[in-house]
């Protein structure tokens, strides 16, 4: 805002666009709640104190006024919808700025991935900025849709909504000061490096953190968090679908160690977004367990701005962005009502005036499924008598590393449902190798049929697993029919699809229209005899080469543990 | 420090230079004290934990360490010594950054000035930034050396050790949005601008803060702290020589409240340095006044760190600059061991090794006193009755605006000790316009003789008064003649003197002389009279045109309260 506007309504010369009255402040420099008024002009506060005239006035009659929240680590694409769709569903609830890793897009597109992203959140009612994906492809053993190398991040980090280099999972590059992941490291030095270290403890953690990452949103233990913190880095404390972990770190949290404490949501899907919340969500289970309200608003305010350097919000005070949350219950965090950039967007979790709509060129990131069906085949010839199995462990991304009996019919190995075996393909299908990798899976539980989806982290592959060759070619020519999404077929019968045309992991649908496809497709699922609380989710995860135990690729099986390809059949 | 050289000592692959065991180490992110080692190769801490090879290993037997100290505003110049002889009075003592603030030199020098501090302190044991002076001249009712406009500060800017504006002390001008100040604001808009806003309050501190600056060490009281830091700003609670703010602010700083508090020395001269202290002497009185030694220790590094966005120091922790400081007591915080970028550089209280010697040239801030001396009068012819007389408060920089008969002899006004009061010139001196501005005051208590200083805030004129024309005229004169600097004299003979030649405000000796030299002369102030504590301070601060109530400048004197000139004569 131009200092020749703010600067005689913020002297009290001339009147402020909004002032909000009798509300409870939450300061979140002093920690303190000051009952006091609120006044904005256009996009900015100009004034936190008594007696400044204004054009609309507000009464807030007691109740509390926040900042606005900010996520300091999602992936858009795990919402399975755009950034505006996104938007919609997070705004409604508090939040107003995210930091997103494209991460997801980047593997489908590469830089074409990351600007889509880019331009699809241009002049949202949320402020988005991109972390920049460090790690495109995950590893050599599977085929993604394109590579980023540093001169490619250098290239996309000019963009003023780019702010430095997302999650850092290459941990042994970074410490082993391998060539691909220092050329990386040493391109952003001095700027936001977010890390990405499970479990890294001791000097691996201290060589990572030296080599430049700041932040972790990985931390499982409060062990592991306070090891973190103290050694400088900004914890995000994650509570996304598939990775739950702050009821186990929250009660290591004090006034004392909070201020480089934050919140990520790292993966939502729409179910649980319009279940249970988004930042909210996490601010009320922290509140829950034990943490002070104004620190865990902290951590979505103040403490991420502090950490991405976004010196022009995080809290309620002159010259900050007027992105503020009303809301009644320090215990029960609910948004009543959101301004974003000084527009009331948003009142009792509905959207409030006509929210932008901005075509966006998407061409780059539709008809991303380029499969050569004609010689596509699921045939495996038999070699031994005993096979690798992936095993599931339900609700979680970890699997197991089984060797069962195959079941051999006329000289080919084949799914026996009765034993809980599918057979699954992972089909590169970003029209690069047209490998096709083979296995087989428990866990999954059908009984007959086949589940099929160009969500397959990170490289999205497509995958298909089902009961009989038939069920998964059909599946699979179902996904590339929609041009990208997920499909539950019998026979040569699609019984439920949700079409992702958006780089085969993103529907163009809101999210709730995209919850309301899940919840039928997963219905038909558990019709075929899944038992799995989201069998698609498990899918989808069956191929990320980086998780132990056993994992599937396009170009094989993967003993993570090894980090090597290996084969199915066992000698 | 190269990641190829940083990353095989991290992992612990190749020794460290040096551990240091045993240290209770202060964590800074945590608030915790935690018994470990510490790891340094080169400049850079590469490791906290055990089990570090070390070619060099000290065991500290359990004494803290902590980081190296951080003054968030100081002003070199008001030591007395340059910037080498200042790095080794106060590194001693534990301070190893520093944000420097050149308005003295600036005031004398201009762009000049700001580039010697700059040269001058390259190399030393101490990281000297600065921050540009942004208010020089300060009035238009005085004559500096040397105007800085924004274009000037600008073409500063592109240094690697400048960070941004200092105080920005022209609060009207921002408020206002007056163009000059407007001009300055907006090209440093997004970086460090440190403020200046004493007692400002309400619309107008929202207003100054919001044109930029977010920054303060001009609270005097605890309100006026707690204002500051609800609405964002970095505190920096000062005590200086002139200026004691600490024991009135540190009571109301919390836990909560403390993360955006830090602390700045801004003028101590050479008695106090080597008497109390620097920094450890502010962390003494402050956990003396009931600060928790870590909060305190917490502001004069990481805290000060964040504001001005210095990542690469203020905590102890891997990745970040070596600056280390060993002690004993947290009661009583004695600097024992001093790191400067990984080396030993202090112990207990004396140097270590060869400190670098640095030549710089200094010939743009010599030879500064370009006085007309033939034309040059102190005669004040009468006009009426009555005159203006500054009246001096022990102590303060503020001054008594008072009205007194007028002695006159042979139609010209005169000096009346035994009325204690003196006559006072400030004599333009930078070769600019010749004048000199004439007249009274009262409460330097000389009996004879006079004092004469080429240090006289901001503009630093040659201020001379005294008891008779011509001791006021050897003074002058000697000042002149040492090329800059402080003169007692009496009749035609000079009894004491400290010479002052860069730029009239600094000497080129050691802190230890000049505090000697100091010592003497004002030992003869006292001997002609003088009781105050300093009366070359009280003379140095009564040509300070923006410190209330009567002030004298070269153009004449200054009602301070209506910021106009006025006469001498009142009629």
């Amino acid at each position: 805002m131009d200092l020749s506007t703010f600067l005689p309504v913020a002297r009290g010369d001339e009147p402020a666009d909004l002032a909000l009255r009798n509300g409870r402040v939450i300061n979140v420099f002093t920690g303190e709640i000051i009952t006091t008024d609120v006044a904005i002009a256009k996009d900015t506060i100009i004034g936190v104190g008594p007696d400044y005239e204004a054009r609309e006035v507000i009464d807030l009659d007691g109740r509390f006024v926040c900042p606005g929240l900010i996520d300091s680590h999602v992936h858009i694409e795990s919402s399975m919808v755009t950034p505006p769709q996104f938007a919609r569903a997070v705004v409604l609830r508090g939040t107003t700025t995210v930091i997103t890793d494209p991460h997801e897009i980047a593997n489908v597109a590469g830089a074409d991935g990351v600007r889509y992203m880019l331009n699809a959140s241009e002049r949202l009612p949320l402020t988005v900025y991109v972390n920049l994906p460090s790690c495109v492809p995950a590893t050599h053993m599977g085929t993604a849709g394109a590579e980023l190398a540093a001169r490619d991040l250098i290239a996309l980090a000019d963009h003023p909504r780019v702010i430095g280099l997302a999650e850092f999972m290459n941990v042994p590059g970074a410490v082993l000061g391998l060539p691909g992941a220092l050329e990386k490291l040493n391109a952003f030095q001095g700027q936001v490096i977010d890390g990405h270290a499970p479990g890294v403890s001791g000097k691996w953690l201290q060589a990572y953190i030296g080599a430049g990452p700041g932040s972790d949103h990985e931390s499982m233990a409060a062990d592991e968090m306070l090891e973190k913190l103290r050694l400088g880095m900004y914890v995000f404390v994650r509570e996304s679908t598939a990775a739950k972990n702050l009821r186990s770190l929250v009660p290591a949290i004090t006034l004392e160690n909070s201020r480089r404490c934050a919140f990520g949501t790292d993966d939502r899907h729409p179910a649980d977004l319009l279940d249970e919340g988004h930042l909210d969500y996490l601010i009320r289970m922290a509140v829950n367990e034990g943490v002070d309200p104004i620190v865990a608003i902290q951590m979505a305010s103040l403490n991420a701005a502090e950490w991405f350097r976004l010196h022009d919000r995080g809290a309620i005070a002159p010259g900050k962005r007027a992105d503020m949350v009303v809301f009644s219950d320090l215990e029960d965090f609910q948004a009543e009502m959101v301004w974003v950039g000084g527009v009331l967007v948003a009142q009792d979790g509905a959207p409030v005036g006509d929210w932008p709509a901005v075509a966006v060129d998407d061409s780059h990131v539709r008809d991303t499924i380029h499969v050569d069906w004609e010689r596509l085949s699921f045939s495996i010839p038999a070699v031994t008598d005993q096979i690798r199995v992936i095993g599931i462990v339900p609700d979680q991304v970890v699997t197991e590393h089984l060797i069962e009996a195959a079941s051999v019919a006329r000289g080919v190995a084949v799914a026996t449902p009765e034993r809980d075996l599918l057979k699954i393909a992972v089909i590169e299908r970003h029209g690069r190798t047209g490998t096709v990798g083979l296995g087989f899976v428990r866990g999954l539980g059908l009984e007959r049929g086949a589940l099929a989806g160009s969500v397959g982290h990170d490289a999205h592959n497509l995958t298909v697993a089902g009961c009989d060759d038939v069920s998964m070619m059909t599946a699979a020519r179902g996904v590339g029919n929609l041009g990208g999404g997920l499909v539950v077929a019998v026979g040569e019968e699609v019984l439920a699809s949700v079409p992702l045309p958006i780089g085969g992991i993103m529907s163009d649908k809101s999210v709730e229209t995209v919850r309301q496809q899940m919840d039928n497709l997963i219905q038909s699922a558990r019709d075929l005899g899944s038992t799995l609380h989201d069998p698609f989710m498990a899918l989808g995860f069956l191929a990320l080469e980086v998780i132990p135990a056993l994992k599937l690729t396009d170009q094989g099986l993967v003993d993570v543990e090894k980090f090597t390809l290996v084969p199915l059949w066992v000698e």
